[in-house]
């Protein structure tokens, strides 16, 4: 089993309440394919400068994520810059210089195109048709985007989305992408697009799954110390979509454990800067937090 | 089993994006009490104007809710105002006239004083105080109360809270009571002062319950139709204690359940204006709903 994730990586300049990260690791690309990496093999599609650090590449490689899809171009690697106020759920962007992702054109390896799973995380959605029209079948398919291209490139974007199984966005981006203040309408008719599969992440509150006929509602896992958010939405998703391809499982039930897993590995990313959490992750520490996050989530139903 | 519970009764005046209710009936102690009416025998205590209708009364009477402590005095009965926005989290208060409540002094009737359960619904902490002189030895108290308390008598509060077994209150009041933008820590140092548990109410995100050594997390029931979130946090108060009254089992396991139940009486409430979806609501729809709320937050555990 494997997955093939094009995005970007990044540079990242990140201000919170508890510290600051100059040029720090990022992306979401880097992000997804570190937590997937925890449950099955990942390849990498994207694009950084010269100025990127071997370092970055080697730590990659060590969690065993394929790199040949990742270009290396003249010019300098994707930089964004935000800051975070004690409410941690938004990110003000400071600065965000494209530099190579402008001229970022996706070319999947041969040994890509067979991937079983593809996670088309943020990135403008022309780019993200041009990833599916290079694979062959893949059994699932999901992507993410951002509220830059439901403003600018709405056509292109519902283009996609019905193209794929499952829809990962914001809370904000399901409201301003359908003009719906409710979410279970919004839900409704970002599904009505075309995708089966419709997942919401609320920040600190959690996450909505949502198809036609169901609903699965999981809170976020309470942290006492969230020194920095950035990437957890990826980090989500790589933990959702490592784990369904881990075990092939696409059930409701399936589908549910990856969300709680997802859930779970965010929860470990936002406790340190950049990815520097995930380095010291160790998979039994994944599974304890899960057993947490049941104790924490559990009733008994009632003879009603 | 039976509760008293002392808040307000009020006349609101509530715009939302779908309507606009003018006078209708409302107040913390009117919500609390039809809601725990479903479960359990209610005692109010409450303090009501001249120009207080017998028809609202009667409604009371009707749903089993001993009203002997409700108070009727000249002048006019408290009336509330506000507005809310297609965000429906948070509402806008236009306008707040005291009235009768300025003079209130809670009296329990001699039947009243031997109440197992107690909940001092949002009002001034020194007349919570008051009330709790007068009850003899309840097996739980709870309490709520409001950013105004919180602001103007944070020590009279800060007693209150030292006597009560449960707090239940918004995640922006625990924020702003501790100074602490983390909800967990913000909770740890409102229990720190003397409460054993602490429920925090977060709108359409649900609802957290601590412990000095647990949290419970449960999210809010989705909703296609949310038509005015007036009274819900005392609707959800109101199924949490009304459950407990009618079980008596206060173990964790119990809790958990009670917390399920409130939130299915507040999904209804929110479903139409003032109290006229519990007025029409059934028992039956409360049991199925509870029903829906496990398969919505259900998920299996994995073999980890």
């Amino acid at each position: 089993m494997s997955i093939v994730v094009v995005g970007t990586v990044a540079f990242d300049t990140v201000e919170t309440p508890f510290g600051k990260g100059e040029n720090v690791l990022g992306g979401s690309a880097t992000y997804f394919s570190t937590s997937a990496s925890f449950f099955t093999d990942v390849s990498l599609v994207a694009v950084v400068g010269e100025d990127f650090p071997d370092e970055h590449i080697n730590y990659l490689q060590s969690r065993n994520i394929e790199t040949s899809g990742l270009q290396r171009i003249p010019g300098r690697t994707f930089h964004w810059s935000g800051r975070y106020g004690y409410d941690l759920n938004e990110a003000q962007t400071l600065d965000t210089q494209l530099n190579v992702l402008m001229d970022f054109q996706p070319e999947l390896p041969e040994t890509y195109r067979d991937a079983e799973y593809l996670f088309l995380a943020n990135i403008d959605p022309d780019l993200q048709m041009q990833v599916l029209e290079q694979v062959n079948k893949p059994r699932l398919v999901a992507c993410d985007t951002m509220n830059f291209w439901i403003s600018s490139k709405p056509e292109a974007l519902r283009k996609v989305l019905r193209k794929v199984d499952i829809v990962i966005i914001n809370e904000g981006e399901a409201r301003q992408f359908t003009g719906e203040a409710n979410l279970v309408k919004a839900a409704r008719q970002i599904i009505s697009l075309g995708c089966k599969r419709l997942v919401i992440k609320r920040g600190e509150y959690g996450v909505l799954m949502f198809t036609a006929e169901s609903v699965f509602a999981a809170p976020a896992y309470p942290l006492e110390e969230v020194f920095d958010p950035t990437g957890a939405g990826d980090t989500f998703a790589g933990g959702f979509m490592g784990y369904l391809s881990n075990t092939g499982d696409l059930s409701e039930d399936g589908l549910r454990q990856a969300i709680v897993f997802g859930t779970v590995m965010a929860s470990f990313n936002v406790e340190d800067f950049s990815l520097e959490r995930m380095k010291r992750l160790e998979y039994k520490e994944i599974e304890s937090r899960f057993k947490q996050f049941k104790a924490l989530t559990s009733f008994k139903d009632v003879s009603v």
